[in-house]
């Protein structure tokens, strides 16, 4: 994916940058959780901009919050800091951590969120926040997106050095994320890795798997017991109660059928293998 | 209306004025397509303001879109550009366009979204965006909220010339916007122009039609075989079950009955016609 | 509640700061009310930045809205405006007002959604808003939020001076916040003053009356009819079907029952007394 417009380094451009923090939560936009974390960043940072990516990760669901921030992690600036607080461990020994790329900065509870940024990006290091001093006091036991998460990106945000925040670590926490198999020149192996809130059946296929030669040989995409119909290239050609296959926006290979929950009619969900044959 | 209290130009306060865009689509707020078209759009002009007009636009409904921007587009500083992504033909051959008036500039696809601003403002000139280099590559055919509006937005906020991004069209598409017809001393023509979700009726009737003469003068309001009991000026003087009229705050005639929809009660939808009688 | 990391007033950090004023509604963000009024903040204070608390307050919930506003003001820098519009009495002879207190200034409605700013904040000031020159014209019967509010909001951030907007009153609507009673050693008298969206109750009982010592001397938590089995540090701790208390991450105790409404099944509701006696 080709990022033309992202300015150089030392362009004029990046001399009216501001910081960024964009925040993923579970917490829904109705209680004081999201408000209480912005107050906290703002009060320690004035000056940062801080962009919702989304507080409707279903509760507690790390791999929803993991596949939504790889989705559209690579559209925001360099040096944004990636919040993220889906921490059903909360008050629990799961530490609180910083993944450091090249580009981004991503900060939230160590149980696999950052799973998809360990397969796919050049990390350089990952930071456990050790040093008290930057979190909000007392620190509750309920609530470390405001008072532990919020307060360490807010300073990280400001360059405070991570060498006085924590201390590095080598062994993250990461859940298993499938790879697509090419098996054969006929054979392709992938899985189900998200399923929208529409019930479309999102794999990891990609276009490198699955490429225009092998969808204009007749590739045939099956699930379970049910078959794709077709490759399209436009969700709008699909015919009524047509299981069908296309390329979605997020660069994966989607199952879906019209006004319809693919995943209930074909009664799949994450995990779920996805096999392709050319004939 | 009177905007009293925009600043005059080149009074101190325009010297801190930030470029503002506002977002309005129907992608939600749950999914990554609005956090991408926020992250390209900062990844281009790093200083821009983003709004949020709303997200929760029902899926493809391009009339309410129109009326939801109509209500509120005017209460934005001057130059603010309204971005609007409700596309139910992306991938198609419609064209991405901005509408430049005096004071604001609409950015979205040609689908009749704009048709109250043409109705409303004087338009100097409708660009048709055709400079592929000022989009996001690839251009996906799906989500052209990422891919075309939010960069065409971000380099335009950027003061970027529409010269070279494209060219004048003068035959964008406009869905019809009926007006209300005053057909004689006793009569008055109008239609439902929106359904909001409490089932209130919102008609294209104004004070300048239904004069407040005309009101003390005991005019009646029929809509299909029902007929309001009365002009109201507050929605708290309402009896139970009551079918009532009243001027809302967009300026606009409303029919309602307190806490019941009068669009299922009255069997209305967008377009019915609605008639008043001056006795 | 320690707030450590306040700048100090005069520090380099202040320099940076933006004037800042938080949202609370029950508008919700479907419809052109919310950006409407952010585009008249915008529009009479360019440089402002204007965050959500919430939109989603139940409708006319004004103990709601004074629950949700007390759990994180604090959290906000010193000087942040934070604007309440939930406003059932829109359009009668209700004042729109303004709370000011050493740290932050409450502008709302004179209905008691300040109540818990009354009680807990040295106000030094209750300012009626009268000068109609601050509001947007024509001010409508429906739509104060816009017209009243939103204006008077931002001409504050811009720091105009209160004498010229209205006149200092003494008399502000307030609620009854009920305080907990420290009976005797053995007993504390409290009551619901919240109930969230999962049903959990929130208490006004704070760790001053309910101490470690009166936990571990085992301390019994009654409702109605029900006890709670125990109070716990973590949510995560507690049995199917077990009615728990636990002091939340707003400083209150909390009766709850996991995965389900406490409110529903324990038959209670804001108001009811809870009672705790120790052995």
């Amino acid at each position: 994916m080709v990022m033309h417009f992202k300015p150089a380094p030392g362009s004029a451009l990046m001399a009216e940058k501001k910081s960024l923090i964009t925040m993923t939560t579970d917490f829904g936009e109705a209680d004081y959780f999201v408000p209480a974390m912005k107050g906290v960043i703002y009060s320690i940072n004035p000056s940062v901009e801080i962009v919702n990516l989304t507080h409707s990760i279903p509760p507690h669901d790390i791999h929803a919050a993991a596949f939504t921030l790889m989705c559209c992690y690579r559209d925001f600036p360099r040096d944004t800091i990636h919040l993220v607080v889906v921490d059903p461990g909360v008050g629990s020994a799961r530490r609180p951590i910083m993944v450091m790329t090249d580009d981004y900065k991503f900060i939230g509870p160590d149980n696999g969120v950052f799973s998809y940024i360990y397969q796919r990006c050049q990390v350089n290091r990952v930071v456990h926040f050790t040093v008290e001093h930057y979190f909000r006091q007392p620190v509750s036991t309920t609530f470390h997106g405001r008072d532990v998460f919020a307060p360490c990106a807010a300073y990280i945000s400001k360059l405070v050095e991570w060498r006085i925040m924590g201390e590095e670590i080598s062994d993250p926490i990461r859940f298993n994320t499938p790879m697509p198999a090419v098996v054969s020149d006929k054979q392709i192996r992938g899985a189900v890795i998200h399923v929208d809130r529409f019930g479309n059946l999102i794999t990891n296929i990609t276009p490198a798997e699955l490429t225009e030669e092998r969808i204009r040989a007749g590739a045939r995409v099956r699930i379970g017991k049910h078959e794709a119909s077709r490759v399209l290239t436009h969700f709008a050609e699909a015919n009524p109660n047509e299981l069908f296959a296309y390329f979605g926006s997020a660069g994966f290979l989607e199952l879906a059928i019209s006004r319809q929950s693919a995943a209930r009619i074909v009664e799949a969900r994450r995990g779920v293998e996805v096999e392709i044959s050319v004939p």
